[in-house]
């Protein structure tokens, strides 16, 4: 990073390196987020009504097993027939009927309001998610228990990381000695260490009022926070295939009357829980997610909630998933789009890779997924940062890389603005004509260098010679360094009273705020 | 690599292994060249004749400069303007005349003719070009001078990568002794190497007849060569801004005379000698190359030709180039919108990174752009691996995990298929109402397995424990070692009788057909 110094208003390469140091507003962002996609259309729109009718027709005929007696209650109360064979079979004109009434546009507040999301149209947002159980040392390449300090310095770093706009806990916190200790300190280590919006899951149902006690005390209040309902429900409520999971719907139905917004998930993988076709993965998906939209709709009308077909793939060979290929790619670009078909907030998993560590492989495979995903105009992209291994480990320099790396895929979402102005040729003609015979000095080259271009922070753009003499810097090495950096400043997101009040109130995994020689 | 095996038709794991031991029939693979692309359009129509209507202006208003004497006769003859300033400038009229006698579909033979290429609609292709002064070492990172050794080992190992689909010179032989001895060695160093189309540029028009004896020599006669042209010229016949080449354009009008493709290509640098602002970077490179069509078809109308708009982009902080930047990307893609605008063949670069190294920043840049320009429906997507330090450095061990990544790519250029059978929802059923509860043993899942994923080569899918079990084997250790394995081996493609007679008639340089102990 430079130091910002006073922009001048001379050409030349001074200039060039007076803009690029001056701080940017943030209107003049190369990138932002909620920027919209959605050029990119995987399927055509007779696919799309292919697949939004086979759902349907799986909702009649298969329908979903195992809801929890309140859930038949409810199901059954809005419309749905209940078989003999326990089965809950949703009527396509119910599942119309809930379609309209919900919600189209999902605001996710932040406890900090400049990092609030409004999920619409085809706006994109990256976030992390996953529930790896390993930090991967990206030095030695040991795989270890993943902590609650280490969601604590995964979401400080979210907290200074620009194009990484929600933080859902992308691991466990294995320390926790029971499943209450683990969603509550999963939900404290994650407030306290960002600002942005929370994403998190409660094991079960009778955590949530524990954790929401804690949740309040934040807030402020129980009305601030219906207000402003900075942490949303990730709820698996569904097992695939089509099965829900009785004690998810469980916390459903507790988030839902918390006021929290939900992420309706359904995390099948093709080949083993979801049929191995891709296109019927998708079908099998958005089945399952319309059963949690009929669900929600029916308990509270419009009630904030999120899309979240997340179907995975299988490594057919082994029956183990892999999250990095081209083909979930696919599947989740195929699911953005279903989501625009419903005009619905979705969010789908991108950004995974397969390989062990930050290397070349984890590059393209983090990439591909990631842009195919903002293309389609995805709204909310989860898992998009520093998962490895098919989600089995965390890589805090992977987050940081992958920070760039998302800045470049926001950069290709945002896409190329064609306008009357800018495919005028008065500047060709100047440069061409009378000019100097390149546009290096353009007054709009200087203009637009910040705004039409964005610079990565840590990927290397010297030439070799000016590598070679800086030592032929390794590009996990610079991850590392700005790791070590951030985490060695305190970044504590509670106010020292607040803190206090939660020591006092709860049982809480201590947390290191600065680390000293990492 | 599996050792192909017999398969069986049991269920269950010992099918699944038999299954994708087998070889697969060339109709059942997942990935193919020439897979059609196009569903990601990052301009709109309106953006597109906007584009369009701009680079008419341009070459009305501005034109060309420095045509050579034979290139002013040809263009002045069919109806362009010869300026008091010089500059030729072509009426919109002129170039419809010209677009409408141009090639739709151009073939690209290959030696071996099951590697020909056809270049129509949005089929897309990947392969090498560039022209790289130095061979990255992945284990020092030291950059030396590339050789013409160097050329033939990197068209050896193209030979044997199924996702690499024709082989553009990567990099230039430094070790020949003038220009002659280059453009000659590379074309003998690239034709020795492997059977797929070449593309190859010349330097001087001079130069033309010398290699013209070599490629009949191989070919088998001139009318060989015409009848199945498996050279194609990479012309950059434009200086940009707006000018002519004069050597190139020499070289061009020698090319169309042999019955050569040609590569009509624009090689602007967007903020430096293009536009900075990445729309009119697009008008720029249309116009240069609109008037390659006029000048290429005004002398044998329909002659195959390739709409080679490759703008690149500048670091604005550096004015140096990024060939790993998002708004590479964007250039890239948008140029494959105007190819299909235009109905004709068109290639332009991707795959590019600014990375030193093959690590995590190559991994995403490469993929980024790759996988852009495959949706985008670009025909041919050059320097799509290998390509390190914004162009200078190649990278042997990139080159063969890149043939991973681009089989990914493929893969999602490919799409899903959402047909009515693989939108049934039998199998669902099935295996929900009836059934186990999951597919992993399905009939449906064998059977698609190799059809629907493609599996990687070198790229590890391993879980952790196993990883740590086979020793954390570590990607780039992987990719030397298929690097090893292949240059290990004999893999010259020209007969002993007519090496003898090359090597008779001609000044070559000597190539090792071994690599022992690398």
């Amino acid at each position: 990073m430079e130091t910002p110094r006073k922009a001048r208003r001379s050409g030349g390469r001074a200039a060039r390196v007076a803009a690029r140091t001056a701080p940017l507003e943030a209107a003049k962002r190369p990138v932002w987020p909620g920027i919209p996609g959605g050029q990119y259309s995987p399927l055509s729109e007779t696919e799309v009504a292919r697949v939004h009718a086979a759902a349907l027709d799986a909702l009649e005929q298969i329908g979903m097993a195992k809801a929890p007696p309140s859930g038949v209650d409810i199901l059954t109360g809005a419309g749905c027939a209940l078989g003999l064979d326990g089965r809950i079979r949703i009527p396509r004109t119910l599942v119309a009927e809930m379609l309209e009434k919900a919600a189209k546009t999902v605001i996710l507040p932040a406890r900090d309001p400049q990092f609030d999301i409004e999920l619409s149209g085809r706006r994109v947002h990256f976030g992390t998610a996953g529930a790896a159980v390993s930090i991967v040392d990206s030095q030695t390449g040991a795989y270890r228990d993943s902590t609650t300090q280490d969601l604590y310095d995964a979401a400080r770093l979210v907290q200074t990381l620009d194009n990484v706009h929600f933080f859902q806990r992308p691991l466990v916190c294995r320390d926790a000695k029971d499943n209450f200790a683990l969603d509550f300190n999963t939900l404290y280590a994650s407030l306290a260490g960002t600002t942005k919006h929370i994403g998190t899951s409660f094991i079960e149902a009778e955590n949530l009022d524990g954790c929401l006690k804690l949740i309040h005390a934040v807030a402020g209040g129980q009305e601030a926070f219906r207000a402003r309902p900075f942490v949303s429900n990730t709820n698996t409520f569904v097992v695939p295939p089509m099965t829900f999971a009785e004690e998810s719907c469980q916390v459903l139905e507790g988030a839902v009357r918390a006021g929290m917004p939900v992420l309706l998930l359904s995390a099948g993988q093709a080949g083993a829980t979801a049929p191995a076709p891709l296109a019927t993965a998708v079908v099998q998906a958005v089945a399952e997610v319309l059963a949690g939209v009929v669900y929600v709709n029916a308990i509270s009308p419009g009630h904030p909630a999120i899309f979240g077909t997340w179907p995975f793939v299988s490594d057919l060979r082994t029956g183990s998933m892999s999250g990095g290929s081209g083909e979930q790619a696919l599947l989740t670009a195929a699911c953005a789009q279903m989501h625009r078909f419903y005009g619905l907030p979705g969010g789908a998993a991108a950004g995974m890779t397969d390989a062990k560590l930050p290397d070349m492989q984890a590059g393209w495979e983090q990439a591909i997924s990631n842009v195919m995903a903002g293309l389609a105009g995805l709204n909310m992209v989860y898992e998009s940062v520093g998962m490895h291994a098919s989600l089995l480990g965390f890589s805090m320099e992977s987050l940081v890389l992958g920070n760039d790396m998302l800045g470049q895929v926001q950069r290709c979402v945002r896409g190329i603005e064609v306008t009357e102005e800018n495919t005028s040729i008065e500047v060709m003609k100047s440069v061409c004509l009378d000019g100097p015979g390149h546009y290096l000095g353009a007054e709009q080259t200087l203009r637009i260098m910040q705004s039409e271009y964005i610079y990565p922070a840590l990927a290397n753009r010297s030439s070799p010679k000016e590598w070679v003499e800086k030592g032929r810097p390794i590009l996990l090495d610079s991850a590392r360094a700005r790791v070590r950096e951030v985490l060695a400043q305190d970044g504590h997101q509670f106010a020292p009273d607040l803190q206090a009040q939660l020591e006092a109130a709860f049982d809480l995994i201590p947390l290191k705020r600065i680390h000293e020689g990492l």
